[in-house]
């Protein structure tokens, strides 16, 4: 059997802590019997829930440390506390270490992102991190990035997501050569989209054997799988994501009061209750769990703070396949191509004069 | 009674021209009998719809011309062709002469906003049109802009916005002080978001007595009714009602395929046939058709292009609302009001250091 795929996990991140990670990581290594975990916090607490599941305790070393980073601190305040000290902090230096492969936290984004890049470091070629999600289609499912690391940018910062997210559609949906679309909206000759166009001019030119550029996405492109990877700077990438959440959320709320006014919406439900269910399973937004963050030296996975053990695991699900088809490596590998590598591609401004 | 709503009409806009803009102006007269129409384009084939339509007809005025834009062209081409002669220009030109009080069209959306803007020219104190749409949520209706008009814009762009939009939302929420925030993301200390930044310090130091500011809203604020009026340029403004229309088409794509899968669910599906259709109404696009261009000397209704008889009844619906309840006037009394007008404004370098 091929060596295992070691995670550490920020034991203290999150709303719940101990808790919430430990039995997430329990239902994971279910799935995944070739895990093991190193887990970072408090080792009390950690311990405590250790006991109670003793599948994920003989898969499991605890570092203890007390120091472990809220969910309200600022980027700066939380480096300035927590670093080279804090469960989150330990957890990515076991990544840069090389004493884990993968390192997963609840905890809050911002200081996450602050710290990764602060002790990862970015790949060389790329600038400015992203953080990418997998986003339900009608097809099945497509990259979305970026949701929210790095705000506007320029065509050679789209042009790296580009490339980013399809390393990750290539390790997660096992495709050749996965369709990339730019977000883009359908009102021609506006000003201010330049950089987008830019960007698809730039992904035309490096024509690279790794992914198919496909032009632009609009909005209503994203659910209909348009593309295997959606590609938008952070800003919009992050509207698009929470407004898709928030829609989702206000029609299961429009559905259960439809079937809740008379009783024969009541009985209708009753007759329907495992269709209802599947539906819900595929709204459901804890399986979609887990942002990736894409740039760094190493392979981090952010978990939404409030979701449970069922949610965490998809995140924890998400690090060991990024980790068992490694990702790194697919990323690097395009980034060093002659002729696609971003360091030595041209600006923007040439690419498109 | 009071003086009647006089609605221009585009009669060749649209996928469908006539045979939807016709028998669509009258599903709206019969909501509103004090209305009367002038339809500009193909004489023939509006009165060929007219004959068929006598209510309509006893309303409506046709004023012919042979020039139609069509959904392909750009807005350049769009102004150098149908200046002066197509019957987009003329609907508008019928608004700018005082003959009209509101223009409708389902044509192409950057013709119509070139047209307009060249046209009505904007009104003193704009520099940038808006298109704002009316967005269903949890809690009622909230008017969102800018959907798709101009990209980016600093802190007074935005301010503009929630200016426009509060007294949009007092026209047709009835709303004394509607509340307003402005779409941003949840990443702390991240750069970027600046002019949305110096947008919440320049509305709180404006305190207009016509709208409650409430600071930030994230996209899955928005279906909630987390406020009145939503602001945002037009990128991130469009990307998130894209992402919306498309999250609810997948959602319904989702349902059929669940109440389809086993007798069981096909039985519930039939007992609940009217819950489901409520549903269907509440998720309707048609029902939430018109685009309400803002900015302008003048009220321009942009309806879908593809859409039904039904739902270009909406868009005139909407705009005979804006009128009736003069939009235009309580647009311009917030703008000049003492020490509320945009253009007695300090810039946003000025109003923030």
């Amino acid at each position: 059997m091929a060596q295992k795929v070691r995670i550490a996990l920020d034991a203290m991140g999150g709303d719940f802590g101990p808790p919430v990670v430990v039995p997430g990581a329990g239902i994971s290594l279910t799935r995944h019997p070739d895990t093991e975990f190193i887990l970072f916090g408090d080792s009390a607490a950690i311990n405590r829930q250790l006991d109670a599941h003793p599948a994920i305790k003989a898969a499991s070393k605890v570092v203890h440390t007390d120091v472990a980073i809220t969910m309200e601190e600022k980027p700066s305040q939380a480096l300035r506390r927590g670093r080279k000290t804090s469960s989150m902090w330990l957890a990515l230096d076991a990544v840069r270490k090389g004493e884990a492969d993968v390192a997963v936290s609840a905890g809050n984004t911002g200081a996450l992102m602050a710290m990764s890049r602060f002790n990862l470091r970015m790949l060389p070629g790329i600038d400015r991190p992203a953080i990418a999600c997998v986003w339900p289609t009608i097809r099945s499912e497509s990259v979305v990035l970026d949701v929210g690391a790095s705000i506007g940018g320029d065509a050679r910062h789209l042009a790296s997501l580009a490339i980013m997210g399809s390393a990750m559609a290539r390790v997660l949906f096992d495709i050749e050569r996965p369709t990339v679309g730019l977000l883009n909206i359908g009102v021609e000759e506006v000003k201010g989209v330049e950089e987008v166009k830019e960007a698809a001019e730039l992904l035309r030119s490096m024509n690279l054997p790794e992914l198919d550029f496909i032009g632009f996405v609009e909005g209503d492109g994203i659910g209909k799988g348009a593309a295997d990877v959606i590609v938008t700077e952070g800003f919009s990438g992050n509207i698009a994501l929470k407004t898709a959440e928030g829609t989702a959320r206000q029609i299961a709320e429009y559905l259960r009061s439809a079937m809740s006014r008379t009783w024969r919406s009541k009985l209708g439900y009753l007759f329907a209750k495992s269709a209802f269910k599947a539906l819900r399973d595929k709204m459901d937004p804890r399986k979609v769990n887990g942002g990736v963050f894409l740039g760094l030296n190493g392979v981090v996975i952010k978990s939404h703070g409030g979701t449970d053990a069922e949610g965490f695991a998809s995140a924890v699900d998400v690090g060991y396949e990024m980790v068992r088809y490694d990702l790194l490596t697919k990323i690097n590998q395009t980034l060093n191509r002659d002729g696609g590598s971003l360091t030595l591609m041209p600006t923007a401004q040439e690419a498109v004069s």
